[in-house]
């Protein structure tokens, strides 16, 4: 079968593996689709992000969804065919992070396509994969284009989360990415009534506007324009920040209220902040990172229809085509999410 | 003008009152829509509830909507001609809880159509009123029977705070009158996978899978209708009682998840509660009482399309017919919610 | 080795075990000090509570301490000779509420001395036991007494969190048992700055007096020794119910302020409670039950001296005197907590 | 009578001030004792902070205590003679902010001693001062040097709050000025088990031990002292951040577990902070400003004996000697906290 391989930045090869078997309490899935992730990006285009650098080859991917092949000894609730979402959240469950029930603080997380720990977790864009059955969520109803958006939703509901009750709230959102546009549906589908979004690629912002954001803000061509929201001490309750740049977060706090909560999911090193403005408005920042039993509720709310990732898939390849998929994946006047088709 | 006042149990009358005038800060609504509420009902059927007894003649109402006619010195923002609608909440603002931000505690507080003080606090089921500007919430691009909801919603919204965010939550609802529908329709807007509504009535129960709910169950026909919840310690994160009913928060407990949140609503007097169940399930039981700034979360959030509470309002009365149209208020085989029309 | 064993109901015997080894990560504690909780009280006196009733000979006993006398392959940081406090809580940290960190609600705990699963679980009333090195919680600095408290002690911990931050808080303890003395000096360690504790035992109210109350209540000398906090709708903020009498958690209500927590310790079968006005005042009602990391942080906190439990433990048995101590226990005239000495 | 009065940068001038008469509500106090805040000196060292500058002459000092001289119509339960804290927060009580139980945010504060706002709001150093009733608390059984320490408390009261329950947690407390000191004060007083204080002057290290915390260290001369906490993603579950130093705040994430509360006390400017570990640990940053109803609780805590601010008054000047006093207070070789007596 075959995988897709990054060896160093921009050296992406096709290769072949093993067929794997499914032992006591796996599943062996025959991949149907899979997203390429923002960190996907980063090993292709830099070999790493931060400190986290390519030391081996490594399967990338994390976002996939595919049909039961076959099941291992003591499997029950899945069966041969089935389309599932496959959650790449592999917590130990027996350290005290994972005991106190924040197993996305693992000390010995194996999350698929990570080269945090060496030797490397190797990823999911392969034909087939044995996972765990508790990774595979059923996903009747679905296609598979849109199971394999459970993962990068699953993000987004744990950001929302560490929001607390989005009902009736002002939400700001910024960076129209695949995770600032899913933010949007999150917002949208957990009752908040106003949803600003920020970007500089028309693109993104258009798309933002399609599935729900009630106003979208160009910050290239209006450097100020969230400055309507500064009157008495700010309008947004919550900002989730997607971006991960420094002044897409500075500049969005004065128009965030006093008590505001801004959660950050953008990953983008050190950043020079307005500590003395967040302290006298009290507000409340709010780091987000991955998701665990998130990932039910991710496909359940795309079951019930309460979120429609479908305008969000723009792009989709094979899987000889992987380098192509990876060029598109990171041209923001086009694309939002590119998936590969195994 | 003419105003519906209730003189005691069975008594209810058409007078003639004054017509009053907008003082500064103040706003004279010529009334387009009165909702009857349970508590309206309980002055008709009979002269009060508990301990609350009528001891003169009171208007009654506090879910209404209208026009405004005239604004006095100072006001802002409201036109002539604009619907509004207007909150029955009238807190002092000066009480220690007004302070703490729980108005809907306030020591002093004049909500419409009250006997709980004396004298009593007059409502709102007249042809003109005179309410603050801060009571008027525009309801462009709403009917005035929708406007007139907002109150009701208002006390749902409420009660989905204590309750916390529902996104990706299993919802119980109990009892499917008015209160309950717009709690399954809340639940809904704000993320809830999965809400399972009981009730007595079977034409309660089609509403509610009308509005939203999953699924429903006639406690009536199958009153172990919940067993199938009762595993592995039971099934539903978040139970909004609605009925006041004994039996329906009783038998709720063995169906409700290890600390789940139950928001009481109904008004039911005392009840024999499996306290010891409650104890070992950590379960969290939670009165919601009113609302105070929720009332204009509940305008925008119909206007913003993600409540429709049109399907509700079941039946409309002239003026002249408040007799008829409280009996109509009564009868669960038909009505969910009656208004009047001024 | 001797152990304690309860047959049914007033049929105790202290009987002959094997002595035990410590396997891999096990450790071997030759026991010190164990107190007599209610619910050995309950077996010992109507042979079980409720539902759960004595069906094989059970080892009682869940609040111990003692010394390890051997420790199993690959266990750091105990030392022969050490006193331990040893948790009685033993979660399985593989059913869906372990991953969800409330280990309290696990679906297949084997609390020590608890007939509720069958075969029952024995309990820790014995002069040796193997427990688990993460069971065993190093107390150097504490009398195997004092360790012996870290049990009950980590049930008010556990408690207390579900009340939030208690600094500056007025806070009610009702019912002076061991469970209620603990709370209030756990609400003492937490800044509460009001303490008022009732019960119908004089000792016990002394007690409390003694440990930190600022006041206590005869409740059967005056009943309403509560009513000068019913004013502008009462006075505490929380409320630990630890009596499970009814009419202690009903006579509290008027006292308890808007959006009280009430937490309710205290087992006591089905209750009638005033629901409107808990739902009027929104009152927050917690149930609260047994606790997990609270353990570690019970033994640190009289460690750091933070908490003194010298003066709650009244009586010492040997362990041939078991009869005379459980009698002794159930004396609330003169006892608080009875221990029995291996 | 006289009045400390600053006009500009090192010019504090000891000036005539009419004596003010208390209208109906208020109160006349004999002012006691003063203490100078980091902000009044910022006031007399640099003419201000940040974009807030003098303007106009203005009487500095808000922690400030007296006796009551008269009292005017209408006010009740303060008798001449008792010693009071005052309040120096002065909320509108009618903003959106004060609606919602937020008076700190009030977009009208008054608060003592302020050049934000034009004219500014002059302070409490001067020999008689007329509050309202509701700024005076009765600090009975305290000395005035306490009781004027009642806001400062309040400070870190407030921030305490932000941090939830501190019971059994483990606290890092950076900087060790007054409220570092007090910081510590409040956590021991909330059951923290472990406090580690953290600053660069050995004076104030060895303070914050004497007032309970568990170790100190000086990052001045060990800069990695902190680094026996970065084991297992980080020790401390909360971090009140005092000093307003970014490397203060930097150097902790490491140390910090993940979904940790750091709460920001020090007024410092643009930080440089490493927002990607905090994301990936999903620290939890909170600004905390201010106080409001805390200036109770702050009073009734010293009352209580759970906190003891004796130790940390160092110092006290007459009201001649108010240069001195300054001078003192910057000085952090020898002084915590410098007083006025008036």
């Amino acid at each position: 079968m075959k995988a897709i391989v990054v060896h160093a930045a921009q050296d992406l090869r096709i290769e072949e593996r093993d067929m794997p078997e499914a032992g006591p309490g796996q599943v062996l899935v025959k991949m149907a689709a899979g997203g390429i992730c923002g960190s996907d990006l980063h090993y292709y285009q830099h070999g790493g992000f931060g400190a986290v650098r390519l030391r081996e080859p490594m399967i990338l991917g994390h976002e996939v969804a595919g049909h039961v092949e076959a099941v291992g000894a003591g499997v029950e609730g899945l069966d041969t065919g089935q389309l599932v979402a496959i959650s790449p959240s592999r917590p130990c469950h027996t350290c005290h992070y994972c005991h106190e029930g924040t197993p996305q603080h693992c000390l010995n997380m194996r999350f698929y396509g990570s080269a945090m720990p060496f030797p490397h977790i190797q990823g999911a864009f392969r034909q087939y994969i044995v996972a765990d059955a508790a990774q595979c969520v059923p996903a009747d109803g679905l296609s598979p284009a849109e199971a394999a958006v459970a993962e990068p939703l699953s993000v987004c509901l744990h950001a929302a989360r560490q929001a607390g009750d989005l009902m009736g709230k002002r939400v700001l959102v910024s960076g129209c990415g695949p995770i600032g546009q899913l933010c949007v549906l999150v917002a949208r589908a957990a009752g908040a009534v106003e949803i600003v979004a920020t970007d500089i690629a028309p693109f993104t912002l258009s798309m933002a506007e399609k599935v729900g954001a009630t106003r979208t803000v160009n910050m290239a061509e209006t450097p100020d324009g969230l400055s309507e929201y500064h009157a008495d001490k700010g309008h947004f309750d919550v900002h989730f920040e997607c971006s991960g740049a420094a002044p897409a977060l500075s500049s969005a706090i004065p128009a965030l209220r006093p008590r505001a909560i801004l959660v950050q999911l953008g990953l983008g090193g050190d950043m020079t902040l307005p500590v003395q403005a967040m302290t006298a408005k009290e507000i409340c920042f709010r780091g987000s990172f991955r998701f665990h039993e998130e990932f039910r509720t991710a496909v359940a709310m795309m079951q019930g229809g309460q979120i429609d990732v479908t305008p969000l898939v723009t792009h989709s390849f094979g899987i000889d085509e992987a380098n192509a998929a990876f060029e598109m994946a990171a041209d923001r006047s086009q694309a939002i999410k590119a998936q590969i088709v195994f």
